[in-house]
């Protein structure tokens, strides 16, 4: 009987995902087994990294399986509970498929304090996403006050907590993104102290005009034709954490300047890196989050759309650009 | 008079340098003033960093100056002192113009131990070469026991010092030069485990074959196609020293593919840096390359051109690829 749902890859994207590529499928509702919980999804989190997976090539995390679902971060509720751990109503989170339903052993997932902010923090500012920010400028990106700190993707889940960790670190932040809703949020929300929008701008000469004193530290989640402006500007002993590269995620075969010299006259270190390999210091992480987010320090914004059936096109929208903040898809609301 | 000749950038090359950007100039003999030597030109050494200094853009070191000889590593011997720590015989090294003589306060030169090798060993194994090596290879390479280190320029003054260095530390060493005299002398008298010629090989498919188990650290020279060949074979946590980039020295313009997804994939880390970096350890570095070099440990190369007004040709020819090893011109005999 066909009471469930998810959405699979049926087929790997070599450019652009589309339609094609993600299908929804009925299945049956699972049942838990012992130690296990069925979760009832609510939210779903959409992140580029998930291109990667969808793709047969090697890469830090396996490829996504052809005709099975796509996982990734979810929030949502015990509503059948074979675990002494959880009971039926607990808001849980964890790496799940994207499914209506699904079950999952109980060490998998963790327990929301809604407490400590809202449900779906645990998808951005308490979770990946804010350590992704907090680990990569912090560890690699190394901020000392009055330094320039630029930023890509700058009003993106990853980016817009960037901006404001490198504020709380004293320093100089020029964000570039794509729209002008997006460089005023930068400005008026986040506190940025020059915005850039990418796509009416010329970069190279609006960072030329922004970073009087040259730039210290690029984050960047970007890694295409605004990198390319970004690497001249380079001052000595530059540090760039390399987050992402969604540029060229749909275009493996693109061209540009070779970034070599430049990495050789700033003498510049680029460190590519992912969350995960900062497991071991999570908890160190998430406390300074919290803190600050529980202080009003860090402001925090998600994209939020309605309805299972609409994932897979807030996925494709993350290539466009279309998201500020924290890209969610909602898709059932909790039981009473 | 003209009784002393140098030689002078006249003009900047916008590609590649040619005689209608360095002139011979007569010049007259220099006098040493108080605390400074007259110094007799012995040998010179052309390196391919000093293409970055011929152009105006900012960079790790001043550009020359336009009309003013150009300046480098010298080996010379004093013909002539002012100064209580040198006496008329002396064999030093420095950096200095590229003249038949030269005149130097006494702290900018350095006597020249004979004892501790050949004389030109100082622009070598035991100068700026050996020490650009030894750190560039330790401090951001880190290779260990078993690892596959991958190195560019293989057979040149800094390459051939790096491939012995990573074998003195037990990795497993592939090195790339551009012709079968180099390959051979790779293999068989620095002892590099695999050797690839990138003119006559397609690099992308011998790397593949020479490095089963990936590449762990590629100490880079180059920066051009047959680093494009590195990227996508970069095992996790894959170290990149960014010595160089000569392939891109005379065409800043050069487009390539994009690297930033292989850095993100590889978590790799980059850093570009030049020797000077490392000042405070130079005499631990020293010590340990004399050491190596004493006992046999590290072969030293040379192609030495003989005939001061052959120094342009020597500089020009490190973009062909013409020298095993350090290229030194020879412009004098020593004084009796």
């Amino acid at each position: 009987m066909a009471n469930n749902q998810e959405i699979q890859l049926v087929k790997r994207p070599e450019t652009t995902p589309t339609d094609e590529h993600l299908k929804i499928i009925d299945t049956t509702m699972p049942k838990p087994g012992d130690g296990e919980v069925l979760i009832k999804t609510l939210y779903v989190s959409v992140d580029p990294y998930m291109r990667g997976r969808m793709s047969s090539a090697k890469s830090y995390v396996e490829p996504f399986a052809l005709k099975e679902a796509i996982s990734g971060g979810v929030v949502g509720q015990v509503i059948e509970s074979e675990s002494e751990k959880f009971q039926a109503g607990d808001f849980v989170s964890g790496t799940l498929p994207w499914a209506r339903f699904s079950t999952a052993p109980e060490n998998s997932i963790r327990k929301i304090d809604p407490s400590l902010g809202s449900l779906t923090a645990s998808l951005g500012v308490l979770g990946m996403p804010g350590l992704t920010a907090y680990f990569g400028l912090i560890d690699i990106g190394q901020p000392k006050q009055g330094e320039t700190v630029v930023v890509s993707a700058a009003a993106g889940a990853v980016g817009s907590l960037v901006v404001q960790i490198a504020k709380l670190y004293g320093a100089y932040v020029v964000g570039i993104a794509g729209t002008d809703k997006k460089t005023a949020f930068l400005i008026e929300q986040l506190g940025a102290d020059k915005a850039i929008n990418y796509k009416t701008e010329n970069v190279g000469n609006a960072l030329q005009t922004a970073c009087p004193n040259g730039i210290d530290v690029y984050f960047d989640n970007v890694g295409g034709t605004v990198s390319d402006a970004v690497y001249p500007l380079l001052n000595d002993h530059a540090r760039i954490p390399q987050c992402g590269s969604i540029a060229t995620y749909n275009d493996p075969n693109a061209q540009g300047p070779r970034l070599q010299m430049h990495i050789v006259k700033a003498r510049a270190l680029i460190k590519g890196f992912i969350v995960s390999d900062y497991q071991a210091q999570f908890k160190e992480g998430l406390t300074k989050l919290s803190n600050w987010y529980k202080n009003g320090q860090l402001t925090y914004r998600e994209t939020v759309r309605e309805g299972f059936e609409h994932i897979p096109d807030a996925f494709f929208g993350l290539f466009e650009g279309e998201n500020i903040g924290k890209q969610l898809v909602k898709t059932a609301d909790p039981e009473e």
